[in-house]
């Protein structure tokens, strides 16, 4: 049997699955940044009206899936899977919104990295043809995260420059086996890499060699250099990351030029908006990338993005237990 | 493009993925149980020289992996994903365990159906020619779950008759397009339902309904009865889900016989062992599966069995917040 593979870690499409609709909801913070224009929605306060943080998350998901499942203009019954992941323990915002969706539905963990892991599973298993059409979709909330990664929200405690915001937002594509839009071309799943950082407010720090080896290695499995793409965007490594990562690729003998930024750094204004680092998140790549990346796409200005999804794979529990903290890059090939 | 499906929620293999190897780790009690003789290991007790159960879950999970590894007789190159997921927040017992295997690592969320939608998704990734070959693996400890989920393990607070206990334990499986085992045929992938049920120590009830409709759509995607398949096996529903499903389908019109069984019912002796409603966690049916069902089915005692794992999706901060518990069933054909 042939194999869709090319290299060591990089598969490939017969028939590129088509990102078919995109959809994406911001939070306020989110939609007063740079790219507060793309966004396909944007919620006047974190809870918009809800009980709860977290069921605010979850049905923060539910609208930005609803809303990039109405513009494929695709009918329920013709969504064979729904992909869905977060940040919250148990990835509940996911579970809850997929009880509400009512598909076959596939739970997905790779922290931030989530949005570009499930758009790669999506392809495959579209190109695979085990769906005619995906729905993916992933979260993150900057308040749920906040006091369940770090402190009470109430606690107001400093933030390292290091650390970096939570986006609050959701963001959502439709794949399919065709029709009109951008294609998913390849994927380059990451292995999990731990370099022993062990600062839970230096993510970026901690993520920058998995997300740089997922870019080497997936280079290398093509043969491209970095200006084959019009953009190669990590999701989140954030300014401290960003710059370690274009370090470290360089002694890699990779030179990454302007092409290369990060859905963290891109999504907020440091001289305006107080993150630090830059955003983080499931929904900063999602939202950046639904947003933003597909518009561009659609337009023209891109013919080919590379989305590196960046994971950090801890816990609180094992934070606490002194364990340092297990990164992981997963990527996609969206050409116009 | 020709679709791999059958019905509605069926995928159907078209070269059907091998089992090429299982191996089961398994904690002391589980070892004392009826199955105890059908795991590979067994250990002396549930944190084995470890420095917190955390640490010990991750180790019996790594070792489950390099068990299932070294029978394949496969190299580590041979193997192009590895797909894992474990009850703990953020699936850390996965994420340290592909830090040490170094395969390309796909997380999982599925919560005790995390093997049966590994097993599947993996299934998928084969038969679409994205893999030669695939490691699954997942695991659940008691005194982890316990006190993340329930109450500080010292507690000793009395758990209602309804309540499950958690397996401690870890099963892995390599898929592989060629070779020589049981295969996988199909895949039924689940919708998350859910009844209203609130009560987290009564978990079998919770997800009873998501359960059978699985089974229903599954025997009714491929227009098979029950008498179809030597065993028909959820994973892990306990005594009191067990009942409510035999009862749901019943009224749907499928009457269940002697083979519609529970690993959670298996794999612990009521009259012994304390477990009041049977045994939970991801590792339940895993090792079950990967001891005494992938056993029976090398020496032909079973011909066609039916793996259904079965998640209760909520997290302890969705029960406080007081949300009911959204749950899922996925199923497997495994052939001998």
């Amino acid at each position: 049997m042939n194999l869709k593979r090319i290299g060591n870690q990089t598969v490939t499409f017969e028939n590129p699955p088509v990102i078919l609709s995109s959809y994406s909801v911001a939070g306020p913070k989110e939609g007063q940044g740079p790219l507060g224009k793309t966004f396909s929605k944007v919620w006047p306060d974190t809870i918009n009206g809800n009980k709860s943080w977290e069921v605010a998350e979850s049905k923060m998901l539910e609208e930005a899936l609803q809303g990039a499942l109405k513009q494929s203009n695709l009918q329920q019954s013709e969504i064979d899977f729904m992909l869905a992941g977060d940040l919250l323990n148990q990835i509940i915002s996911s579970n809850f919104a997929a009880r509400t969706m009512g598909f076959p539905f596939i739970g997905i963990f790779g922290a931030c990295s989530t949005m570009a892991l499930s758009m790669a599973i999506g392809s495959m298993l579209i190109d695979g043809q085990f769906a005619r059409n995906v729905l993916v979709g992933v979260s993150s909330h900057h308040d749920t995260a906040e006091r369940q990664f770090r402190l009470p929200t109430e606690h107001g405690s400093q933030r390292p420059m290091s650390a970096q915001w939570t986006v609050t937002g959701a963001g959502s594509v439709v794949l399919a086996q065709s029709g009109k839009g951008p294609r998913i071309t390849a994927a380059t799943i990451g292995r999990v890499l731990d370099y022993g950082e062990k600062d839970v407010n230096n993510m970026g720090a901690a993520m920058a060699p998995a997300v740089s080896d997922t870019i080497l290695n997936h280079l290398q499995d093509f043969n491209r250099k970095p200006a084959d793409y019009d953009l190669i965007v990590t999701g989140d490594l954030g300014n401290v990351g960003l710059q370690l990562s274009k370090e470290i690729l360089k002694r890699s003998g990779i030179e990454m030029a302007n092409q290369f930024n990060d859905c963290g750094v891109l999504i907020f204004d440091p001289a305006s908006q107080d993150v630090h680092s830059g955003g983080s998140g499931c929904a900063c790549s999602s939202i950046v990338f639904a947003g933003d990346i597909m518009q561009k796409l659609i337009s023209g200005q891109y013919q080919r993005v590379l989305l590196v999804g960046s994971g950090s794979l801890h816990s609180p529990t094992s934070a606490l237990q002194g364990e340092s903290i297990p990164c992981i890059g997963h990527a996609v090939v969206i050409e116009a």
